[in-house]
């Protein structure tokens, strides 16, 4: 009889009525039934991208939409800048060596932002970049980066900027017209309340001009294919339809509760989880922190491992361990998506309970005290 | 009040007690929950694609199967060949031209199966043959090739046999290590009755070894990146959840009917179709007919889409039209997946009521009668 969390930076919590359209009966893709949602979907998607460019949907995970902003801006040998510092940054720089671009590093240290002057410098002194790979909120270490300023650099040069907000989308401000970002890939099961499945690749004029010099070899991720088959509201091949209907479902509620809302509502959601984390003695870990996840050092001493575990399997919270370098170092708390402040006292009072039941130092209530605090302002 | 028939090869209807698993609260797949659920799918895909290969499953549609095929088996420049005839024999050509091979076409009419003489004698020409690319059931004419044939020549030749089972796969015989199939690949939306979303490849012996020599750029499609994420009882990117949890729902539906007994239900099902057909005075289109699906050539002087649309939106029954060059020359009938005699006898009582309806010559019960002699024996 538990009751379940999921406090994981994607898959995120799906709301009722959207699983409600995920059980439904098929229906043919190449109809006008379907086509119809498809455009209305399509619609959508621009203004959570605040763009008025065409957002492409795309049947696979999130990676499948990197690769094709990859293979749509540059080609082998060109330069291009990659933005790292955590594990989704370093995808973006090993996807373009699979395709022989020549990678320019900017290794940021795990936790901490891109300074713009860093790239400035880059951009200085690699001339011919083809292409800047950033990341709007590095999920690895719950670190946000200054895409803004980022963009503000790129929109001058002939840099495309390309910005992997696959959790970020929803959740942190990115104005990708406003500023000038080229490209924004994202995925379904994250600020978009949906099950993982759809990515979603939002492409900018400056792209489909590269594209036309562009001949790095892609078939199924070759987004000129998606812009054709736009036209007639439908995709090159066959899509997840399930996903695609319970998205407009989706839409609907992210458009009811409005995106200057939502966006608010992660920021408390954020700030409450920093502070509740700080109130249960917990050192923050990321120094730029986002509002997708909030990333805590485990103290000395503590199994991160086993809290992990008996939080999702006595009480039914899954929050997420460390990935790469930082296993076994941080926990990953999520505030992404169907996301109530409630969750998030859950999280802490679950927290403290497992301090408690291991013997670890803790001060009951301290961690939900200090988040309820800012949830009160 | 219309009850709704999908009579289409792909999406295919979804049993209720799978569409129910759809809409259940998402779990994480990075638990042991869900590695216990991914281990028991990749274990009972084994018995459907009748194989010991480790069976990968990708988040994608089939065609992202059909590049990652491409990509594993062959170095831009190999020589490949490709057996044509219909629109999914062609994409083989098509991925495998993007990646910069050459591509030697074996054109057979629409409509008609390929001799393995013809195989034999392009490996002759061509003995450096990185790989044959082969279709067992051509959806685009209902056509199914001789794939055993094919088999028993590439086997003994250093060309890899990769077969598109994507709509076969569960109606069509195709005993992969019996035959000696090196890599085959499905969709979910087929055979194994669940929504679109994800694709199979079944990996031979001799492909990993393959993979030691082949360069060809891949990254979301890196058949390694799955065989070491197996091990785990995980993949590399975050798969379609709920699809996979409904895949472990549809395996048991398998297992509880046999394959055996399902591919005897399907050649059943086409035989009645096809003597259904003929019972109204249709044409068969194919010379070489499939279990997946029937197609048969539209009557002189019949509006075939006006029908296609009037079944449709008027009785809830969706068949397909024709692709590409067959476009309004043929209609699909397919009996693919959890197909009962009920259904197609449903579709020629609709078919019978649409030509009455628009005054096209018809006997009425002509086609029913014809299918149910067959369902009789």
């Amino acid at each position: 009889m538990i009751r379940s969390y999921l406090l994981t930076p994607g898959p995120t919590p799906v709301p009722d009525v959207i699983l409600s359209e995920l059980g439904k009966p098929l229906i043919h893709h190449r109809t006008p039934q379907y086509r119809q949602i498809f455009r209305e979907v399509s619609e959508g998607l621009k203004s959570v991208f605040q763009t008025r460019n065409d957002v492409l949907t795309l049947t696979s995970s999130g990676t499948g939409a990197m690769e094709a902003a990859v293979v749509a801006v540059a080609n082998s040998q060109d330069e291009v800048i990659v933005i790292r510092g955590g594990k989704f940054g370093e995808r973006w720089g090993e996807i373009a060596q699979v395709y022989g671009m020549k990678v320019i590093a900017i290794d940021v240290p795990w936790g901490e932002g891109v300074s713009p002057e860093q790239v400035q410098l880059a951009l200085k002194q690699h001339p011919k970049t083809a292409a800047v790979f950033a990341t709007l909120c590095e999920t690895s270490t719950g670190v946000t980066h200054d895409i803004k300023a980022i963009a503000a650099l790129t929109r001058q040069s002939q840099a495309l900027l390309v910005v992997d907000a696959i959790s970020g989308l929803g959740a942190e401000e990115l104005r990708q017209d406003e500023w000038g970002v080229d490209v924004v890939v994202s995925g379904s099961q994250k600020g978009l309340m949906l099950p993982p499945g759809l990515s979603f690749v939002s492409v900018g004029e400056r792209v489909w001009k590269r594209m036309e010099q562009t001949k790095t070899p892609r078939f199924y991720f070759d987004l000129l294919a998606y812009k054709k088959s736009l036209a007639d509201d439908d995709v090159p091949y066959t899509p997840a339809i399930p996903l695609v209907i319970a998205l407009r479902q989706a839409l609907r509620l992210i458009q009811e509760e409005g995106m200057e809302k939502i966006l608010q509502r992660h920021q408390k959601l954020a700030a409450a989880t920093r502070a509740g984390a700080k109130g249960l003695g917990l050192e923050l870990f990321s120094k730029t922190p986002c509002n997708v996840l909030t990333a805590v050092k485990i103290p000395q001493g503590v199994n991160g491992e086993k809290i992990v575990s008996y939080l999702r399997d006595e009480k039914g919270v899954t929050i997420a361990g460390g990935q790469a370098e930082m296993k076994g170092k941080i926990w990953r708390i999520a505030h992404l998506g169907a996301i109530a402040p409630l969750d998030i006292l859950v999280a802490f009072s679950a927290l403290e309970l497992a301090f408690k039941k291991f013997g670890y130092p803790v001060k009951l209530g301290s961690g939900v005290a200090a988040a309820e605090e800012v949830f009160s302002c």
